[in-house]
């Protein structure tokens, strides 16, 4: 068997050797819970504090600004309806490209009695400012769009966002995890109130991300308990994740960004190059430096999945959360798509550990797999893919 | 300096080394994320089912009843939060003995329009079962009651309290965090619709958790996004934490049990019979294998605890999650202690490593510490307190 090339690390990313590392000794040994007062306990605080403050100047942010989640989901499930709820009523504006957890978040607050605009995009993913602009209300309460898109890579331009907030004096959440160590990320210059951050996009641990909450911000917390972070997020905190969550930030640095660039830019260039009546999905410019997403004619990209999985080749048709519904992807929808062209999209996306042997494997074989299934016809396609 | 003597074991454990070593192959290399379609999605989801099904037998429930959590924190917060939203409005009975994490998510939801009764407790911490059934309206859409108190210890009669609810038709809830795989609990025989677990008090990870919920039940999501866990909790699974969590469980048996309850004894009887002005907070019977929960007449238990820790003797003068609280034990003030006697308890908390050598040392320097503690001013205690 081959080795195997995973290209699906927008989905989740291998926890990195250094990190694993750094975590282990806080597993059965500096085990302690950190709101113990016995040295153990203290041990655990010292190791969540250095993590807080490491993270917190990572995005130029103060060190009481961030608290520790269990993943993305949860920062930005707490940052909106934590406004929402601390504010009681009003008008929320986000976007059609957002990831399910802020889509179904603003959903269900709409529910709640809350007013919610989702902002369409451009061809290639990105909001028109003048249009959010207009947006705002006198009750608008939160203004949440993702920095780089899970899907198709699109970065937004989170300097001009946060200034029209600034001017409107309306909080400016970003949903951050898919960016976070990739580009620019600072909170001061971007005039950002909340970010959600993960760790298992960035080789660190599953289930652990973080909050920056801006001092002064008026939220409440979504988990209520003990009184941990703050007050603003009760549970008994995951050591070991936050530690790894630390060291995952660290070892992320601009040469490994510009590695990711390169082999990006090769994989898409060789892609329009060798097949024909293919469109790459997302932007050429501000796109994050690991996404490539495409639509080939006249194939179903879970087609293209199961194939190139017989390579070895770990891909995928869209976000991994909403992989598995039959829907078409509403950030395809959203950027144009026909339902066709979006049922055809398949997503590769890379990590630092991504070669360029890989990527020339990769340009080698999917030529061969999309000529394949655009030649047999819809039921030779099942055969092909029944086991032999 | 001597081996330290870890008695804080309800506030957290140290993870087994058996647990580390199933967990170690998910971080690095079983790495996928869980909703993906490739192999090494498809590795992660059985992981994750496996689990489930573990879990859910361990408590006679069925595989499609658990959703894993990042805690028991959340586990609550989801039981408590999601059948009160679901069901709009209504009436809550609980105690006055609960963890933090429910009685917080029982205030809010009172701010939130809920109506909330909090039944007293005897003096050995158990609820009346007449007052509880007396407590019941025809609007209450929630009984949630902790199953083993994460402080004194006492073991509620969760067969008599589901019997009541059964009988009344209304849902029953416990938090069985500091209880699961300590004492018996069957959500058939005992009724129940929602059980709070987590890991990391029984050897397990820090930052998991799951939920017992029965099939049919009427329960809306806390956290949204991409729809994971059957649409009840999303975000990317943590799959390492529940492959720990699972084995965990697996590793919990009744010799280990048997053999804390002799420790547990030996500690009570040795203390009651050595120190003078002593209470054993809690009751004899019906009582948690690892819990010992005294108040020591005239002396803090912050002064005690420090004293302990000098001898690298963890203990703890009550939650965790509320130690550093000036405010006395809500626990110890509904068994009714005055605030002194609260301030003076001290709680250790034995796990199954925890050796009778262990045991004979505590009960060594105990009545010293206590004794020179007694004899000394406040004056004198914080200098003898300071650093040599």
């Amino acid at each position: 068997m081959s080795k195997t090339i995973y290209l699906d690390n927008a989905a989740t990313t291998q926890v990195a050797d250094e990190v694993l590392k750094e975590m282990e000794p806080y597993f059965s040994q500096k085990f302690g819970n950190a709101s113990s007062v016995h040295f153990l306990g203290q041990e655990a605080r010292r190791a969540i504090e250095n993590a807080r403050a490491k993270i917190a100047k990572s995005i130029n942010a103060g060190k009481d600004e961030i608290i520790f989640t269990s993943g993305g989901t949860e920062s930005n499930n707490l940052a909106i309806k934590g406004i929402a709820f601390a504010r009681g009523k009003g008008h929320i504006i986000t976007t059609k490209i957002e990831h399910d957890c802020v889509l179904n978040t603003c959903k269900w607050l709409e529910k709640q009695g809350f007013e919610v605009t989702y902002l369409d995009v451009d061809s290639d993913g990105f909001i028109d400012l003048k249009k959010l602009e207009k947006a705002i209300r006198k009750d608008t309460i939160l203004v949440s769009i993702i920095h780089g898109n899970n899907e198709i890579g699109t970065i937004q331009n989170l300097e001009a966002i946060g200034e029209i907030c600034k001017k409107h004096n309306v909080l400016f959440h970003t949903d951050a995890c898919q960016s976070y160590t990739k580009t620019e990320l600072d909170v001061k210059k971007q005039n950002l109130s909340l970010v959600a951050l993960n760790a298992h996009k960035i080789h660190g641990p599953k289930g652990v991300g973080a909050l920056y909450i801006k001092q002064g911000t008026k939220i409440i917390p979504w988990q209520h308990g003990g009184g941990q972070e703050f007050n603003l997020r009760s549970g008994t905190e995951n050591i070991p994740g936050i530690v790894g969550f630390e060291r995952a930030v660290e070892l992320m640095n601009k040469k490994d960004v510009e590695k990711m660039i390169k082999l990006r830019d090769k994989l898409i260039e060789g892609v329009l190059s060798k097949i024909k009546n293919v469109k790459l999905n997302g932007p050429r410019e501000n796109r994050l430096c690991n996404n490539v997403n495409f639509s080939f004619e006249g194939v179903e990209g879970e087609a293209t999945g199961t194939y190139l999985d017989s390579y070895n080749i770990c891909s995928s048709t869209g976000s991994a959360c909403s992989s598995k519904s039959l829907e078409p992807s509403h950030v395809l929808k959203a950027i144009g798509l026909s339902d066709e062209e979006a049922h055809g999209s398949l997503r590769l996306s890379l990590s630092k550990y991504t070669t360029e042997e890989e990527i020339d494997k990769v340009l080698e074989v999917l030529p061969i797999i999309i000529n394949k299934l655009r030649k047999i016809s819809p039921f030779e396609k099942i055969v092909e893919m029944l086991p032999k």
